[in-house]
């Protein structure tokens, strides 16, 4: 850690400092430079992260130098972390996961109808929401555990695996009962209750991103769910707020190359909410092959002009088997499969 | 709602869009246009809204022109709300409240400090996070219920009322209990579950706008304790994320104004949590009276660099005491009172 | 247009509103709704959308229904436009098009082996500023005219086409005189003189969008460009301006299929200067190309760390020829060619 | 500087950075800590800034400690810059100056008219566009020189100093004929030839912030005008572009105490274009000056309805002279005048 001082920092303010640093059990050093001096910590940097020190009389500014996530980093973790779900599907591995299905689950045989759809095109896991977080109190809640049943069932009849979100921790026995993979929703990622629940639950996680959150808070709050003890975390890009109207959210690709980089979880792209517009989703998912994701979750609908939520961003079975066969290709191209 | 339809939209088209909206008991009226045609829906918009008319074959785009929100507009209550907490302590009327206090409950001795010196300075109610919502796992968490028995005897002491954050739906007993207004954060602005929790709570709520939500998405929040049959909801601007790095947020001063203009319920400004730095929170404080908010709520901290979190943002005591007299002067230019 | 009018709109407001549209010889047509009645607007919407319509007394909003932009619609023109520069190079066709070279010129010993070395790649333009815009008044300014004479040498001994950047609209001469095409850079894409200096020109335009600027607002600029005459403009997706700070812009991905969905026009991606980080312009070249771009201009140095500026985000040549490799992977996956 | 080294920074490495450092005439320090060493930099700052040192082999990241800007620091100048404009109209003084008037000029009567009343309710100087940047090519684009004329006869008229945009390098000497302040708009914060061009005039400029410009940039952008010799600048915040689409930008209300406290220059506020709706320019206007502002522009028209540009933001000149009144009791209460 870095402390810069002001310009006229007295010797008393940087003695004040300087004894802190030490109370600490730290090693601070002093550096006089032309116009201001600067104080570095050596020594395990977390300590001192939670003190106030721009707060300190004579103090400009305090620059951290190391990360403030552990568990979650490539430092501590070199070989990408791979999620063996059973069924030989293996997120993070060299085969590309595809996740797909409804918004909303709405009905059983309509569930089963696309679930078999998806299947024929190459998904490996069902989504679809029980519980849904929806702007309006008017709109359509979920179907709730009578939602849960029909993935169950889509399951039984299929063979896919069932991912969707929790938004409750007072559910979270639902989810351990029907559940493969339990879903954070990007509204929730920083409900830190939420996050250490599913840290001491089993099942493997699907943290979204959330949408005005940066990658370095993204990887934090996956850290609470390493730091309780769930190490099966999946990462996941659906689109950030900006200025930029034209499109639902923003798509972060870069987001993909960077969190892998800095992070041995695997990430994966929802390439439907970033965008809320079903012409965008094929291009959109072919963009994130090509940047290195590691899977990819997808809204499709029979009729997505029926569907109880997000319709618009939808896509119809028959465009996302063409979709499967264009991100055949991009993966290929890019050495991996799906 | 007006339903633009494509430049080469067929007979077909239009007349399956017109028979869905009949079906629904709302009347459609078509207009010819020399590039493109459109339809009006007239009738409750609210039930058509739910339907992705958008995926519809031959629309082009659909723009509602009713606000989503009832209970909490302007045009369902013309006068404002006025929130009494008893000791004649009443939000939204001619007086302005402050509220102010530590981000985190510490330890006893400290709080009660604090809230004489608060309410010396004028504060009405006091702040304080027994439960807290923090990046980092290795941070500081709050006290819980023994932060909450501390808020307690210091307004026994004080006569201060008290205002403190609920993060999960499992504590809103202790609430219940301990509090007299409960505080949604802004990380918790779209937690739906919780919404509903504290609209069935008779405790007034105090609701932050998230850090990336749209001013109507605030409004859609707090719709949704409103439609559980609490009217009595603050609400709170308290700074957006932007590209801005000099500050923690952006004040959003205009949304101010905006929301008082949009609906009846109270408007308060945090300027603590907006700017991030003690030293820009008198002037953005003074330019929230005299936007013409209904309060604010403010960090104090007797030694700001000793705080166990956000110390960098918290007032001295005396500088509280010195904002609350420039507050006064501010106040009453516009004609109000503190 | 449609012009929504306020609950308690009185008959008087109400004529005056249609008095006024009926003035500029369009015809408009009223609807009474439950809670609110709103005119339609039929006929050229261009003329009435420079009104304040907003301010008159009784409207409470407006909404244009129509595009305001024509030329670089692809509304006004169906097919892709292909822009030949001659050399067999054409932008806008199957076979994408790869623009490299140095971020500066700064010598021409150097800017001659980059030509060489990215031409041998597959580079079929070089870029390299001569004059550059920069933050600070205290950075390296660029060689000027001194610097598109070796530009010129360069495409004497290589072959290369050449791509530099327009600032001032009194250097317009020597652009005519030295360059193959024109580019408009990003802080730039708002100077409406010199859009129309540049519309007036008979080279072709790269232009690129403001780190802030809409998808709309972006097709407006190039608007400008082809009112004046010049219909050869290249749009360039080059990042836009997000919270997000672990990279130096976002790139907008999405904003590729969606500009070439509503544009005839060409569209390139400049990943370099929306990532700022060399590691990830490849990935993100990558996507860029799955995504459907036209091209890319990337920055190319054979040694960084002595670049005059933005030498983080430029490749080693090296690094280069490898992404031109896996491109060419990517654009036969996507049925184009690099 | 800092310069912080990647974990298994080499012994060459590490000596490579520090070579380069010294051939600098610069003083390097290393500290080694637990995880990684860092390198400090002691010297003038300014040269190794242009140095890409993140590229070179070993390095993490490089964080500077100094500002980038100089003259325009309160480092370099401790006492408020004090413009005066004759007629005893001083800009940075006790007294806040109003800048106001239409958008546009459109004709000589309307403009005296508006020029007279704007006066009488206390503004001190006459705003109008001449030259006007439109985002599109269809709208009115400004009267030029026609407009500059139009402008001088209001002053004879009205006594009120004169301040209009200047959109292009080659109407510098229409400027220095016809006004007494040339402002540099927004969308031409970062055109450097153009603020190299202002900064070699002798008038005084108004340079507004780019609408996705940081302060930092801001001040950058003064830096330029200064370094040229014209130390003449008033900072104008006028809105940032952000997510929230219920106001034309968003007022960043904090800019004003940070560029106070960061600079010696003066800082006025434009709540009409901050806005874009003219109901909300008098609770931000006040908010301005109870934060400190120096002054203030506002649009102004006598009937908004028909303003050739930015109708719904201006105010009719009634409106203008009761938010005169509310300012001045604001400015009383903060210790300055109107």
């Amino acid at each position: 850690m870095i402390i810069v001082l002001k310009p006229g920092a007295t010797k008393e303010q940087i003695k004040y400092v300087v004894d802190k640093i030490k109370k600490m059990g730290l090693k601070p050093w002093i550096s006089k430079g032309v116009e201001r001096s600067i104080i570095g910590v050596i020594g395990a940097e977390d300590a001192i992260r939670l003190e106030p020190l721009e707060v300190f009389p004579g103090v400009e500014k305090v620059m951290p130098i190391l990360k403030p996530y552990k568990l979650v980093s490539r430092d501590f973790k070199k070989e990408n972390t791979v999620i063996d779900l059973g069924d030989s599907v293996k997120i993070g591995a060299e085969e590309l996961i595809v996740m797909a299905g409804p918004c909303s689950v709405e009905n059983e045989g309509l569930l089963i109808d696309i679930a078999k759809k998806v299947k024929a095109a190459g998904a490996k896991i069902l989504r679809g929401g029980a519980f849904k977080p929806r702007t309006s109190p008017y709109s359509f809640q979920g179907l709730g555990e009578e939602g849960l049943k029909y993935l169950k069932r889509a399951k039984e009849e299929t063979g896919l695996l069932i991912v969707t979100e929790l938004m409750d921790s007072r559910n979270i026995d639902l989810m351990e009962k029907y559940t493969d993979i339990i879903q954070i929703g990007a509204r929730n990622m920083q409900n830190f209750d939420l996050l250490k629940e599913v840290g001491r639950s089993k099942k493997p996680v699907l943290l979204k991103r959330g949408m005005s959150n940066t990658v370095k808070e993204f990887l934090m709050s996956a850290e609470y769910i390493l730091s309780e003890g769930n190490f099966n975390v999946i990462l996941c890009e659906r689109g950030i707020r900006t200025f930029e109207d034209s499109t639902r959210f923003t798509l972060d690709i870069s987001a993909v190359p960077l969190v892998k980089n800095l992070s041995h979880l695997p990430c994966i792209v929802d390439p439907s909410h970033a965008t809320g517009k079903w012409g965008l989703v094929p291009p959109c998912a072919r963009a994130a092959v090509a940047a290195g994701c590691d899977g990819l979750i997808v809204e499709v609908h029979p009729s997505p002009e029926n569907a109880f939520s997000d319709g618009v961003q939808s896509l119809y079975p028959e465009k996302f088997s063409e979709m499967m066969l264009e991100l055949r290709e991009v993966a290929k191209a890019v050495g991996r499969a799906i």
